[in-house]
């Protein structure tokens, strides 16, 4: 394993984006460790998680860890993100009474492209089934522009009983 | 922005997990310097990419980036995976001709559950028309079972001339 | 070919349920020889297509043709009912100016059974841009209960000029 | 409802296409009542089904009744052919156990056009769980080229008992 030295030395020659990349990886890392994500990707993304009336919000930064080579939001990134979102909806709901949801597919529609610095996902329900869950969800740029539509269905499973 | 002492500071009281998590995300920053991985998302994940036959193969560890919330591989993650596999594929052969291709449309159907420590993609094409390919891509774990299978749709657009 | 002998004699002795599907079945084409439909599979399922505000509405009676064998609508008809809704709402505004477009992609949900009389779906725009376009569609019960959701995608094609 | 003598004075006034539609109809309802068929739907589209090695095979000819606007086979109904094929395929399976599967989605990308007489399709399974199956399906011309692909999940339900 790599030794601070390394850390270190690496961050004295590197280039700007890179000293940016590290530093957000780590202040993630902190902000993880005081509760504030509950998934260390959801920490690299700096998911910032709400809950505007019946919806889930998921708002993240657009940096140089999530964009693809043309210099937009990564398609797998966002649908993370939408993935986030639909998840976050389902298990508030369900973890309370002992249950979880697993994503069992998820269709997207990448509709535009954006240069903006950050984008946000907005998720609901279409269908509540006592086995099984349909969702939508939409990412939008900073104009409130739709730039992907997802559908996603979810299975609800018991969790195990914590010992 | 966070200094350096802060970042050493951090390493020193890290919990092993995040130190492992530190130090793989610098060996990605280097390994990009390198140009063994063309996008910094792609450095972070480790995606590992190979051309067997007419296919892409990825390839990436399972870590604690880039699992959920169960422990399992993250399902936006895969789903970055997978775009990753059919992207490169697409993109291997557009590029000599001064072309791209977007993704359009993907759907993910999410199959069964592992704890394996690496997975992997093969993405390979359903259709090539002259605007709009069609592709599949399957994730596995290491003993070759399918955990996930996505189709994805992309759009053909010609490239900038670079001055 | 048939002659009418065997279609008098055959419905003479079919049963009720022939009678109507039959009775149900020419009825259609002669709705559309008087213009009321414009394919003949929208003919046989009687699709009554109106466009209230920026949307496309079509219900269907569901009859013994349109049920699959637990006697609900089948998958398919619905698939065929709500991609209708979405290409007649895109033709509708494409046909004026000499354009059409094609179906690239549809996935549907299906969240609930139904044994209701009727069904409607109701098709509206996602993302319209200049060569593809997003639309969604659901499928309702009489009470308004949503049956199916699918989301499509539009390829936006030149018609050839009429000579 | 109509009388014979409507039918049979329509069938003597109707165009050629009406005649052959007519008559190809009451020889899906006659070969229904012989068992050939088990819906009127797989009926009306003359659904001819195999099952070579591990498949489901699934052949229509394409009819007036079955294009669109535009002369080709219709998307939906293409939709309902893959449908059946895979429901087929998994019912074959479920039924001598006392169980079935329903339809939870169906994603279908449409590769290319045809003006072929007749189309088949092809379903197998991609994921066999005890809850869930997951089936792909492609539709083919008589050139083998394949004109559009099929995901779908099914949800494994009792059957009831027949009293």
């Amino acid at each position: 394993m790599q030794s601070t030295e390394t850390i270190q030395s690496f961050y004295e020659q590197a280039s700007e984006t890179e000293q940016h990349l590290l530093t957000s990886f780590v202040q993630g890392l902190k902000d993880k460790r005081q509760g504030l994500y509950t998934t260390y990707i959801n920490a690299a993304f700096q998911f910032d998680i709400s809950f505007p009336e019946d919806t889930c919000r998921v708002e993240m930064p657009v940096t140089p860890l999530t964009v693809n080579s043309f210099g937009m939001p990564h398609g797998g990134i966002l649908a993370t993100l939408i993935d986030n979102a639909m998840g976050f909806l389902v298990n508030k709901e369900l973890r309370p009474v002992g249950k979880g949801a697993v994503t069992t597919n998820l269709t997207i529609h990448y509709t535009k492209a954006t240069t903006d610095a950050h984008v946000y996902s907005i998720a609901s329900y279409l269908h509540k089934g006592r086995q099984t869950l349909v969702l939508e969800g939409s990412v939008y740029d900073t104009q409130g522009t739709r730039i992907a539509y997802a559908t996603g269905s979810f299975f609800v499973i018991d969790l195990p009983t914590p010992q």
